[in-house]
């Protein structure tokens, strides 16, 4: 199985998103600021993965950093908490991930650096396991004979485990037969590179589309349910995701076609509320270059949004891995809540 | 002023679209093989231009091929139509400079050739002054402050002369102060190549998004008008454009956004029905490649189809070169053709 990150033999490792699907690159590191840079530059990508490399950020800050006291080492996981939320400041998971370790340690502790990875790794290993109660749950919703429309990569390599979205869809496949429209999902093509990637190993059938391609579809009947993952929800049901998920949920929602995110609740932000919410805005060059060669006039301006908002109307049902948050998703989110 | 296609000297003469901005390229030709080219492989692209380049491209059938009688090369002329049709079969500007040179000729004619091309040379000009008529009549409905979303190129780069709906912008901006969002428009860009282009020459103030972007800002209030062009438009108000257009138009009519589409009366298709119309599916490379790098995997499968179809519901109102077709677009389409 694929495993997009983890921690082995004393280092971080994980796989440079941004070099498939022409190379696979493995990266491993002791250096948690390498792992910062491989956030920011998008190596890690992917809410739950970079939750995850978050957690390993401050393990390897416990691991290998030089402090003379706890209370140092606290200084410096604080700092490099900071450090993490600026890097991508959208995805929740990494706040969940920092929120989890600085809360469940002591400063009396006498091996801290150790409790450290230990939450850590179980927040890799979590994963994991949410990631297959998801595919467990939204199996079910998938029919025998389906197209999905995937948007941005919510695959293994999203993940440290077997993904969201694109979990269900490899689960359904077992003894379903699918159909898969994948969106390229500019500016970054996690659809073109990543998720096409996925499914190719996976031999499950698929096309992809432009970005633009996916509402013409979707009102000619030729995509029977939307599948897409979650950087951040709230709990007014407010779903947080990659550039263009809102298009595609109010296209889906006029035409009647059922919309599905699917995510685990280290995704859910219990606290913010959605004018609070920063949608990051990435450097223009992702969309006026593609390696070396110009897209556009070199001095072309670009508005380089990493994210958008999609209101709970338009949702049809969350999956988690504590079961499936059904229309209305607000006030069914508030049940689940209560239960965990 | 930028004129995209001419006859000048016994030669068409266009721009090779394909190799903007890093290259201005113009190119030379005596040949209507050459041209048909051009048209195939969007070197020539809009649906004005490419009427035009339809036009020249039967003038130099007439002016150049071998042919021993005036039947001869009526059977010239009518084949060139089927290749010309077959290159880009969407675009009804094509159709409507074929039927025109073909019912406005006569066998018995002395000087067909000179007649061929004069027909043609009346096409390129009338599309000229249309483009101008768009521009007088769209410009009013353009208020100063106005930010506008367009999408790919309708431009000087897609017509003979200031464009359509990128015309009417540059009318507007004359004497209004406008900002631009130029959808990137995948897979061809053009958008980011051609109207960032044409934008920076005009010093009016862009900014190049993702075509999935486009959306959001719509919902979020960020964008006052859509203006797009149009590559056929049937007596029911059915619009037929680039790909993504569609989607615009829902959205837009969500949040109460006005949507225009501009284009002269030659791509007004009053024969066809919606279901006739034949939707050009191109080649899936130009989504799986930038150059000669691959975006995707190798093996990957891609849907490329080039236009989408948008309901009259959607749209409030049509710039044409005769006036202003508004709300309901279907009943006073009929109005106007009565006119003229």
């Amino acid at each position: 199985m694929l495993i997009n990150i983890k921690f082995k033999d004393g280092y971080a490792e994980f796989i440079n998103t941004n070099k498939l699907p022409s190379k696979y690159e493995v990266i491993k590191t002791k250096d948690p600021d390498r792992l910062i840079q491989a956030i920011k530059d998008m190596e890690i990508r992917g809410a739950p993965a970079i939750g995850a490399a978050a957690a390993l950020c401050l393990a390897l800050v416990a691991l290998y950093k030089e402090y003379k006291s706890n209370e140092e080492l606290f200084e410096l996981l604080n700092q490099y908490s900071e450090k993490l939320i600026k890097a991508r400041p959208t995805a929740y998971n990494i706040y969940a991930s920092i929120n989890r370790i600085l809360t469940n340690i002591n400063v009396k502790e006498e091996s801290l650096a150790e409790k450290v990875l230990n939450i850590a790794l179980k927040i890799c290993e979590e994963d994991i396991k949410a990631n297959l109660k998801i595919a467990e749950y939204g199996k079910d919703l998938i029919k025998d004979g389906d197209k999905i429309l995937t948007h941005c990569n919510t695959g293994a390599l999203a993940t440290v485990g077997v993904g969201t979205a694109l979990g269900i869809i490899s689960k359904a496949s077992e003894n379903k037969k699918l159909f898969v429209y994948v969106t390229e999902t500019r500016p970054k093509l996690q659809g073109s590179r990543l998720t096409a990637w996925e499914l190719e190993r996976q031999k499950i059938p698929y096309k992809i589309i432009t970005d633009s391609t996916a509402g013409f579809l979707i009102k000619n009947g030729e995509i029977n349910k939307v599948l897409v993952g979650a950087d951040r929800i709230l709990l007014s049901g407010h779903v947080i995701n990659k550039i263009g998920t809102f298009t595609l949920a109010a296209i889906s929602n006029l035409y009647r076609v059922p919309f599905f995110v699917a995510a685990p609740l280290t995704t859910l932000d219990l606290k913010s509320k959605i004018e609070e919410v920063k949608i990051e805005e990435r450097s223009p060059e992702e969309i006026l270059k593609i390696k070396r060669y110009w897209l556009a006039p070199k001095k072309a301006k670009a508005l380089n949004l990493a994210f958008d908002i999609t209101e709970p109307e338009f949702i049809d049902a969350i999956i988690t891995d504590v079961g499936i948050i059904n229309r209305p998703v607000q006030e069914n989110i508030y049940k689940i809540i209560k239960k965990y």
